[in-house]
């Protein structure tokens, strides 16, 4: 069963709305088994939603269309789905019994326009609205289906798990799910990880590609491995997503900082607070990046105290006992870490500093970084050279501290 | 002219990536005045990435591409356009060049998958990467054309605005110019927005709808109000435009934080800057993210020093002088940005103070901010009560201050 979601709306086009309902939907028709092959946008025009709903007929068994159902002049997806079906639309009475008690329980008087709301293909049930005015359509076109939802999010969720979805899980009589799982990786080039799972991905295409591997880039924020397996019940599907990330951990070790919604910063404070330590760090050119991203933790009260934005040079010498001297250097990054967790009584201590550009600073070329930490008696400093602009640059520099801390972290104790 | 984005990548089907590109692109492509009727997502497959690109070629003169142009098995657009154009790919020894060289600068060793970035569909023209490895592609079929851009947001906006939209333009050969300037609005309502700007809306249908304005909701960061204007030169469309902003700026007065790439830090560093004055800024719920901000722009440090993130009570009582007591109220706001002026010996001391979640904290409730500006001999505290969850809380207390900091800066002398 394959079902495509046709999202209607000009403002969707312009980008004045992005258009988060199509992935929503999408997330649902996977986790309900159903493929869906592509998505398509198109502007309050019924000549193209017609078109676009014709195409979308001849390459799916099932459409959703979303938008367009609003009591407005250009709200005419009803009119496209009744040329599709090629029948006239009829006024449905207790459609309109339902609008007229909905505005009366909010004490606001109707207008005639919403009583387009009411106006149905010959042919189609009708889905009865529950939270907005307009009901939801479900369109047989021959031996195929056209669902027609509200673009209001809420009023279309609600609509989509309540009658669409069981509707197209009865029409395609499976009950396969799909799990999905994504591991975050972070330190690897998308080549170099690709190579490494290699390996996985020709087994699991010899044993018939379930699951599935894609590499998903997140900029700077690392590659997502998303290892996708379909079953006939959820847990058939998870344990085959479980298996697979046991390989592939196997393969990729510490390179794997967390999976699903996990971010460098939570895989960080996680460690932190099973060692019981306390952190604190000084920034220069990360002017605060690194400490707003640890306090995005749930909980980093627990164990981050704060830090100093020793942008200015005298403020790394006053504040942190930075001995007077290069700041761009190893000496300065080791003095800030040290000096940061001693100003804030911490156990552990990081520093950040560099040349974000445009211009080059002590001699040093722009992307020129120090990065220090400081705990058990140890400091180490890393020294790197990183590309793009200034702030991808800080950017770079603020998850690479993390991913420093947490790899020492690491060597602590055998990793989650 | 009309184009079509048609956006590659299974991940878009899934709903695992929100696709804000082609938002954006349809965005630029209306404020660059070319139809855009259609947008199509479609998974990482070759077959159907063909027919998405028939089917967008058949209703457009002008297709874009975003996305699958990565080093990996997965990423086939080069191939998929190669099939559309009927013709074999060749490996560009420029391309080759550029991705080696970008692997050695960065320190990491190029394997042989990256070449496949190199590979250039018989006939296109190569876009220059200037951000990433995979370069983009301008591939013309009969007297239409195809635009290949990376999926990575940071190198598509490079490459469309470099590269695309000029191509388009030129191919549009529409004699008229448009051009358009954004004002950057924060404080309002978008509703007390559109009332304030009715007059002018109303004003310019009446006079034939030249220029246009439109409203661009940007979350926190405000609304943007977008002045589009088209005319036979560039000289006559931004008369048109500066005429208009002069209106908008009348009504509209300070909510006006700037223009275009404007941002709010920008508009304050401005400020600072022809005061000659110095900042600091110590923070605790948001944790670094206002000074993070403020040394995003450009020639910060010639007026800020840095700040101390004081997220621990005791960092407040102990590095910045807060007497004991309550840290979120109004007498720890005016410590704390006195005190960081003090330490870090500033002309201007900025703090906040709060509570961001989940739990209240000393019996304020979750959302409780309060802001401090000291500067000129005279400390100012605004206490507000915040919406939102933890990260949007933080996120709006920061360009809050920021903002309060302007218009603190507004008072000495006539604005920009």
């Amino acid at each position: 069963m394959r079902c495509e979601v046709v999202a209607v709306g000009t403002e969707l086009l312009l980008g004045q709305i992005v258009d988060t309902n199509s992935s929503w939907m999408g997330e649902q028709l996977a986790a309900a088994g159903i493929d869906s092959h592509y998505q398509t946008k198109v502007g309050d025009n019924l000549e193209r939603i017609v078109a676009a709903l014709r195409i979308a007929l001849s390459r799916n068994e099932a459409v959703i269309v979303c938008g367009g159902l609003g009591p407005t002049q250009d709200d005419i997806t009803r009119e496209a789905i009744a040329a599709v079906m090629n029948v006239p639309l009829e006024r449905d009475d207790a459609v309109v019994e339902r609008i007229a008690a909905m505005f009366s329980a909010r004490g606001r008087s109707m207008v005639e326009s919403n009583l387009r709301q009411a106006d149905v293909p010959v042919g189609a049930v009708v889905i009865p609205q529950t939270r907005g005015t307009a009901p939801g359509l479900i369109c047989p076109v021959g031996h195929k289906v056209v669902y027609a939802v509200p673009g209001v999010p809420h009023e279309m969720q609600e609509m989509l798990e309540r009658a669409v979805l069981p509707d197209l899980q009865a029409r395609a009589g499976t009950r396969s799910t799909i799990v999905s799982r994504v591991l975050r990786t972070w330190g690897l080039a998308e080549s170099t990880l690709a190579e490494k799972v290699a390996p996985r991905l020709d087994a699991l295409d010899a044993a018939g590609g379930n699951p599935t591997l894609a590499f998903l880039a997140s900029g700077i924020e690392g590659i997502k491995v998303r290892i996708t397996a379909k079953a006939p019940t959820r847990d058939d599907a998870l344990a085959l997503v479980e298996a697979e990330e046991a390989e592939l951990r196997g393969l990729l070790g510490t390179i794997v900082f967390g999976v699903d919604d996990d971010t460098m910063e939570s895989a960080v404070g996680a460690l932190v607070e099973q060692f019981g330590l306390t952190v604190a760090v000084a920034e220069s050119m990360t002017g605060g990046l690194v400490a707003s991203r640890l306090v995005e933790v749930p909980g980093a009260s627990q164990w981050f105290k704060g830090g100093v934005v020793s942008y200015a040079s005298e403020v790394k010498y006053d504040v942190l006992g930075v001995p007077e001297g290069p700041v761009v250097s190893e000496p300065a990054a080791a003095a800030m870490a040290e000096g940061v967790a001693k100003l804030l009584g911490t156990d552990v201590g990081l520093s950040i500093t560099g040349v974000a550009g445009p211009a080059e600073q002590e001699g040093q070329p722009v992307g020129t970084v120090f990065f220090g930490v400081a705990m058990d008696g140890r400091t180490d400093v890393v020294h790197v050279r990183l590309p793009g602009d200034r702030p991808r640059i800080r950017q770079y520099a603020a998850i690479s501290l993390l991913d420093m801390l947490r790899r020492r972290l690491l060597e602590r104790a055998p990793g989650p």
